[in-house]
């Protein structure tokens, strides 16, 4: 009798126990479990399980990256970083201040890694239009947009058309063409002020078109009495790029000049937000506001109708409209810095940016050798104070008189910048040096400069700081 | 004591039934559960709880959707039909057979819901570049088209180079562009044979270029002697758009002619497969492959470098290449289409477009207002048997004297096809009828051609088959 008294106790016990486990598992089942996943479990642990490689904190790996050997995708590393896993790093490799590859905003989306994860049926959105009126552009995506400039406060949309691109780089020569569509007896001349963004004198020639020919410095004809007859269409930049300066059209006022107005770099990780641009043709771009510059996704806001109706006819020719799997990307990643009004994003690259710009401004703030470009603090609606710089480039000045090709001599010092002659004739001395690219770019390029000598004249030998 | 003992049994069952459903709930856990998931479970969950949104069979809700009122999102419904959840049958709506929009092959994406769905991180592929030497182009999605076309032995990829862009849209200007720079006197003159797709001449006059000009049809150069100076690019449609039938250049064997060639619908869905196209310049589409016209994303396959240089300079400065998301998206798709040697796909598709064409034809084999164009079986190589047809287009023709205007006398008989006249001209008697789109689009045209009067001459009422 003991023993069966024993045995009962243990059943008991036991019970209770595997009674609490199976409680347990419910609870889970109907809160938040994931046993109500069916046909999305699978990619989400491959999406999960390729995340989870380790990169050394240099890189990164992808879902659709390169597969050797059947394996899982191999890392993609940061700039200066090799080996499977990145931890390698690569001394001789010159440090990459080159192409403006937003990677100082990668730390914020993995921080966010569960409100921007998406997952994509593989039904969707097959078809080629969204509705009759306005089949590209997707109007869940164009209603956040509107949302998010009324809140950052940097430009006005109540009352303007938006047209979706590939990128602002599809909406450039979108706007070009339908600017310089007018039947006039003689092309549009394009032109901008240097130092200008290099895309628009190469894209601009590259099309042939009978309707526009590039022109050069935007300069040249402000105050020239033979322009009465010409037509000009003149991109603004600002901030500009490359050197972070607000600016407004050198030609404006002119009869025959209109404006495209390239707001790229105009968010407040990069630029204090006095007041919402205003103007005629405005675009912007996905890659300098979230850092997506992959997703190919651009947009400009239009006042014209005329010009609207031409801006959408190209892209409907040229691509039918932009990749729904971009739009679906770009309204997912937008709906996620609306989620605090923008703060969080914005502060956070903010300051990583003025910081970047301080040690920067500190580490050359004794070089004869080199000098930036000056920029002043300035008030911000946005963040409702006085803003410290923090553009994304530094327009680098070679000072020595023997520095006159500055490209070849950071390019002897380790660093891969961007050549001044390609914003425009005559500025060899200058160098585009991108600072909003990984730390570990940024870090090697600091460390670079650093070691090269400071003062002027032939010198020989590293003087450090 | 047998109380004892029944309430020992009792445990005893107890114990035995909770342990093994705590195994079958740990058994989950290591086998394919779900609680490895973090970030992407919420995104998971959200995608599968649109996907679950009923829309009565006549639609679809899409996670990016429109949300009326803070709900989820709307029911996105098949043509036709209406209501919150596209259960409501429009009477008066017309039969779309217009655009070329695949739902086709959306049950077959929902069949393989698991395979195919994508999971984005927020950090996928923020950069510019995929690699140095190709920064546009994904390695993976490259190397897995090349598989494909031997897999299904529709084109020769061996030794030949490849550019995407967005769409075959944007490749076919591309081409243009690329074939006609070789600084020519004169434009080179761009044909195609009638009837042909619309957006070859739509496209190429829009962009308003110096180097190339829209001439029309290909037949009126074919014998021409004064054409021995000029220079000819040929836009060959090979199954055609609209008629379906296998073409070979007009122009082969000129000395100054060029060709592009448009495969986009050369895949066993629509047509047999009796050789690899093995041409200069060749053109295909995920749009027509998959389905997945939005998705935005089509395929070169280039011979020439030079050419190759020319289309990729092209893509750069037009969109810097192809958005990212767009091609995980796409080789997530060729991945999924590719599992079982292409065989489930093709097969589904097949059937289905060979099944619409038999109705079509039984439907209208009687009539003497209507005819369609002639396709006769023909062998293919990849199912390796004689294949009836399956085109994804009718390009019927009005035979009735007063049906000049063959659009207009379908619209009146509640049917939108498209246009013969803008395919070419004097073509009015013909309608392109979309074949390719849904169950619903197709029951509605197919009953509304069945109702239509079936006689030469002027005749009232319906007159059932």
């Amino acid at each position: 009798m003991a023993n069966k008294v024993n045995v009962s106790v243990v059943y008991l016990a036991w019970s209770a126990f595997s009674t609490v486990v199976n409680l347990f598992f419910v609870r889970n089942l109907y809160v938040g479990g994931d046993w109500n996943l069916s046909w999305s479990k699978k990619a989400a642990a491959e999406a999960e399980a390729v995340a989870a490689i380790s990169c050394s904190g240099h890189g990164r790996a992808y879902l659709d990256g390169l597969v050797l050997n059947g394996e899982e995708p191999i890392c993609d590393c940061n700039s200066c970083y090799g080996g499977p896993d990145c931890s390698l790093f690569l001394p001789a490799c010159p440090a990459n201040a080159d192409s403006g590859d937003p990677y100082f905003l990668e730390p914020f989306w993995m921080q966010h890694a569960t409100s921007s994860a998406l997952v994509v049926a593989g039904w969707h959105r097959m078809g080629y239009s969204y509705s009759d009126h306005s089949p590209n552009i997707s109007p869940e995506l164009e209603s956040h947009i509107r949302t998010l400039h009324s809140v950052v406060g940097n430009a006005i949309t109540t009352g303007r058309y938006i047209v979706f691109g590939a990128g602002s780089t599809q909406l450039l020569n979108a706007a070009v063409n339908a600017l310089s569509s007018d039947n006039s007896s003689t092309p549009a001349r394009i032109v901008a002020l240097f130092p200008y963004y290099p895309v628009y004198k190469m894209q601009t020639e590259f099309f042939q078109s009978k309707n526009y020919t590039f022109e050069g410095d935007a300069s040249l004809w402000e105050n020239s009495t033979s322009n009465a007859t010409m037509n000009f269409i003149e991109f603004v930049t600002s901030p500009n790029n490359p050197d972070g300066q607000l600016r407004k059209a050198v030609l404006h006022g002119h009869p025959n000049a209109k404006a495209i107005y390239d707001h790229a770099y105009y968010w407040p990780h990069f630029s204090p937000i006095p007041t919402p641009a205003d103007e005629d043709v405005m675009i912007f771009t996905i890659s300098k506001l979230t850092g997506h510059a992959g997703a190919r996704f651009g947009w400009a806001i239009i006042k014209d109708e005329a010009v609207y109706e031409r801006m959408t006819t190209y892209m409907g020719l040229n691509t039918i409209g932009v990749s729904r799997d971009s739009q679906s990307r770009a309204l997912k990643l937008i709906k996620v810095v609306l989620e605090d009004r923008a703060r969080e994003i914005f502060e956070f690259g903010y300051k990583i940016m003025r910081d970047r710009w301080e040690k920067l401004s500190k580490t050359l703030s004794t070089s004869k050798r080199f000098s930036l470009q000056k920029l002043a603090p300035q008030y911000c609606s946005f963040s409702q104070k006085v803003r410290a710089p923090s553009p994304a480039y530094a327009w680098l000045k070679c000072e020595r008189e023997e520095d006159r090709d500055c490209y070849s001599a950071l390019e002897a010092a380790g660093i891969t910048g961007r050549e001044g002659g390609k914003f425009g004739a005559e500025l060899d001395r200058y160098v585009r040096l991108s600072l909003i690219r990984s730390q570990d770019d940024f870090d090697l390029l600091l460390h670079r400069l650093s070691k090269m000598p400071k003062s002027q004249g032939k010198e020989e030998g590293a003087k450090p700081l």
